[in-house]
């Protein structure tokens, strides 16, 4: 049992971002800062963006910041959004051929085992896990990128109206 | 995030063999009765043999049954000794690279989530997913094989000792 990458890796983003709240950060530094793929952090940049919880800025000092203060950002509803798969065995899948579907009292437990795992991550939010700056030295040995920011554009672009910003 | 298939096949096994405690089951009945592989069903009888959850008779008429009662069976104990990796994220593994390591509080979380996850699971034992015969149809029309049972021999004959056989 695992998470995905994605939600691993949107979790560090966020919490890369939420550190530097008084500038832009680029995707080439996050990658670069965790030795992590950019192309991944490129389609969670775009989730992320399109849920409202960073905003992007174009050109050549653009880069992302969070939304919505870090206390608004929920890390159960980071997993349920990010973690595309939670069909924790084959019965919850929409796919499912289990000769017990429908009779089978397991679904159900495992079902609200899951529940709990989710409860738990919803009581933390991206305020809980942020590093400042003076716990957090690998992060500023990062470079900035030498070219333009490569975020996502396209249905991103909604979630760049900048809502209610409160830089932690 | 998915319980692997060793883990759900585990579940389907030990609910089968549950359901018949009047006699021997066998792996070929067992994968026909569900469609699943009868290869991952034998590694699976080995691990739950070692485990001393079932245990396996040899012979042309031979199979397994509950080496247990299905209430000392905890299905939290199931999981953690069937899925094989229980590392959500890449930290919680020995190989782990992440920079933030030792400093991030985000893993703290994740294994508190686990640990509800878990609890959770061991407040349920294989009496209660049970299914009888009369809820169980598509068990039924299962047919014994041809061929003696399948089932590995070797490190799990030592679970084959009959220890405290109470048939549900």
């Amino acid at each position: 049992m695992r998470l995905t990458t994605m939600t691993d890796y949107a979790m560090r983003l966020l919490m890369y971002v939420g550190a530097h709240p008084e500038r832009l950060c680029t995707i080439s530094e996050v990658a670069q800062a965790y030795g992590i793929s950019e192309t991944h952090l490129m389609k969670i940049t775009h989730q992320l963006g399109l849920r409202g919880w960073i905003e992007t800025v174009r050109g050549k000092n653009g880069g992302m910041r969070l939304a919505t203060a870090p206390e608004n950002i929920s890390l159960g509803a980071v997993v349920r959004d990010i973690e595309h798969d939670l069909n924790l065995v084959e019965c919850f899948a929409p796919d499912n051929s289990c000769v017990l579907s429908g009779r089978c009292r397991l679904s159900a437990i495992i079902g609200g085992a899951l529940q709990r795992f989710l409860q738990h991550m919803d009581g933390y939010s991206l305020a809980d896990i942020l590093l400042d700056d003076s716990t957090a030295p690998p992060l500023r040995r990062a470079q900035a990128p030498k070219r333009p920011v490569a975020v996502p554009q396209g249905k991103a672009a909604g979630a760049r109206k900048r809502a209610s910003v409160k830089p932690g």
